[in-house]
């Protein structure tokens, strides 16, 4: 529900959240958590604004949140407390914090209350990010028809969508441990690969390194071992979205991946930005479901509801963009290697969750669960290098002059999302960044 | 190595502890994690001796613990602690603290240190016993080649075995919220398939429901993101094992798992028996690796080491029983279905870790690795009823005259293991036990 907090005319007097392209307007106040540098566990949860985090720990502490309306919040914002400790509150709770957060950093606060909220105000870059929460389950979905349409052509040229595609949210569980933060340099994986069939298998550096441009959501309330989530309540139990790059081993996962799906072709690393960017603060920009051809079923009912269909879907523009040592060193900008779009995804986010949740599976606070590579139906809307170079046969340049199939040591990897509406602010995402370092 | 604490002729003053069918006698002193019935929360880390469980908290508490050697598991041994806080102790230490355990439960205990050990023993069945520890990440393999190929033979009747199946210790990540410690009920999950491959599939009650015997291991010391782990070191990272029922719900596994590996047919429910039997406990059963044939390739130099060669496999009997409620009901006692051994993988626990850290993917303490499926070469070492019973198209026969095909609700399954050898006292991992209830 769009309400006044996304009212584009409203200002902040923390100036460059006002600034037209900022990513973290007052519209938007994503959560994150964070280290003060050189004070390592001196932090917790904040929200950004413009080029600022307002630390919500001590804003507490200065008894900014003492309302009784917010009493769970300010039991919630303990020192060092994760993120998820907010994702468990009910949603009229989280809608009046976001209500008093707005009152206190717009352009109209009183001159004594903002003093407070000023001395809580940390420039971003003095800070660390980290992770939000322990991420007890991840999961790793493949909701992009035509990601799994160019990666199917690739393998089965003739039969590139297999006939569950259009009926079942195709996902599997990823690995948790090595889910890493924006800015973690990310170590070329060696791994077993077969590049010659003819020949016995190599151990060896990945030569066919791949990103892959994700959104991933956090669970919100869970739900218990052997009860489901109707398609009705899903979205009740996500929390926010962040970006998710899920690193790929190309040759290593080409070769383990049958019969039981990837495994160590992913889970040297995946990283994700700090950034949690809320279900209320995207309001403004829900779409309706992917529209389906003729050919392509309709859900089935536990998949299926109204307000899926009419506003399931999110418009976030995601962009990917490589830099090169070379680039680096010639002072060439990050190059946009790809721009596609949440909306053009098959299944929504809730028919994800409610999916995931179907057989009973408990779905708990704090897991992560991202969408597959997100692409389009051009080529320069494609999310991962494999299906933009056709399995590295058709090489990207780079303004430097030079080519891509794979990404090289020393490649950094940006991604990042944006929503844009005329008559709203811009609610960003920020960056997951990730350096790709040699092999060890 | 086999040591003093392996000495067959010795005796515990716990009685039930000699009897030579226990599976804890005091050559064993496997760990749990239990909570006194009734007093939710009071409880912590115990060890298993006959038919008791002896709370080591309090054992420290009583000073029983309080040597130079011993700092550490004194430390670690804080009320309610996970039994992972052991895992992560060097080997030196625990094994002086097994001597140490073996000690104060040898008949020849001195009388008043006997006196303050017994007050700290209490009935199994007086205590609840809980999973031992937040298993952060849950990983299954697929490491019987027996199972492989039966699995394989109903999909590919030419092709059963896949090319990379030999080179590859092929496995994928598993779910780990739903993991629950024996004696809990699982239910009939629903879930998408499509028995008719005409017709559009159908959301309903899995009518395929089965179970996997498997063994699982304890991650002790984990190893950092980027990092690896040896072949030559790999068990020095394993604490110890347990029994793993995989529970599969295969017409939803059957239409979900490609290209991805199983997801909601198996994350409704994973079985786990709660001791946890440690490294040293089996050391009298490790026997060479799987000999391979003359067509089957070597291991690639990081999975290859003599001593993995030599004594990497172990030697685990692994009996599934099946109670029907019928049988329940006209006093029938559970009937042995199937009774297959580790010791016939395909790859050793230490190669599946060493696999697996391979890509620099940080294993930690407390993750829970599986073997998958561990089947025979014969059909009575079949370690599920997709491979028992053919598909379901050869039905087993229970004494009580009923047939299964696949699960029925309310069949009660029970996995046991033990090892047994000429010289050596049984060694036992209890039981994992889960009853099927309707879907809801």
């Amino acid at each position: 529900m769009i309400n006044s907090t996304h009212d584009s005319t409203m200002n902040s007097w923390v100036g460059s959240a006002n600034h037209p392209e900022t990513d973290f307007p007052i519209q938007n106040l994503p959560y994150v958590y964070f280290d003060r540098s050189g004070a390592d566990g001196d932090g917790g949860i904040g929200v950004l604004i413009g080029d600022a985090v307002l630390d919500l720990t001590r804003c507490r502490e200065d008894g900014l949140f003492a309302s009784e309306e917010l009493g769970d919040v300010a039991w919630t914002l303990q020192k060092g407390a994760a993120v998820s400790n907010l994702f468990d509150l009910d949603q009229e709770t989280l809608s009046a914090f976001r209500r008093r957060l707005v009152a206190l950093l717009r352009d109209d606060c009183d001159e004594p209350t903002r003093k407070i909220v000023e001395r809580n105000l940390i420039s971003a870059s003095d800070v660390r990010f980290d992770i939000p929460c322990e991420i007890g389950d991840y999961t790793d979905f493949y909701c992009s028809i035509f990601h799994a349409t160019n990666v199917g052509t690739l393998f089965r040229p003739d039969n590139p969508l297999l006939p569950n595609y259009s009926w079942v949210p195709i996902g599997y569980h990823g690995r948790a441990s090595s889910i890493v933060v924006s800015g973690t340099d990310v170590v070329r994986p060696r791994g077993q690969g077969r590049p010659d069939p003819e020949a016995p298998p190599v151990f060896g550096p990945s030569r066919r390194l791949d990103y892959e441009m994700e959104v991933g959501f956090y669970v919100g309330k869970g739900n218990d071992l052997g009860e489901t989530i109707p398609i009705g309540n899903a979205e009740e139990h996500i929390f926010g979205l962040c970006l998710v790059n899920d690193w790929s081993a190309r040759d290593v996962q080409g070769w383990e991946y049958q019969p039981l799906g990837p495994f160590l072709g992913k889970s040297f690393a995946t990283s994700i930005s700090p950034a949690v960017v809320t279900m209320e603060a995207l309001a403004p920009f829900r779409v309706p479901a992917f529209e389906r051809s003729e050919d392509q079923p309709g859900p089935l009912p536990y998949l299926s509801h109204d307000e899926n269909e009419e506003s399931g879907g999110i418009d976030i523009k995601l962009d990917v963009l490589i830099s090169s040592q070379k680039m680096r060193n010639e002072g060439i900008g990050p190059h946009l290697v790809s721009r596609s779009n949440l909306k053009d995804l098959y299944w929504t986010i809730g028919q994800m969750l409610t999916h995931h949740a179907s057989n009973g599976c408990n779905l708990q606070t704090g897991d992560l669960i991202a969408t597959g590579t997100v692409s389009g139906k051009d080529k320069s809307e494609r999310g991962c290098l494999l299906e933009m170079t056709f399995g590295g046969k058709e090489p990207i340049e780079l303004p430097s002059g030079e080519e891509r199939k794979f990404l090289e040591d020393f490649d950094e990897v940006i991604l990042r999302g944006f929503c844009k509406r005329d008559g709203f602010r811009r609610i960003g995402f920020g960056e997951c960044r990730g350096v790709v370092l040699p092999a060890k």
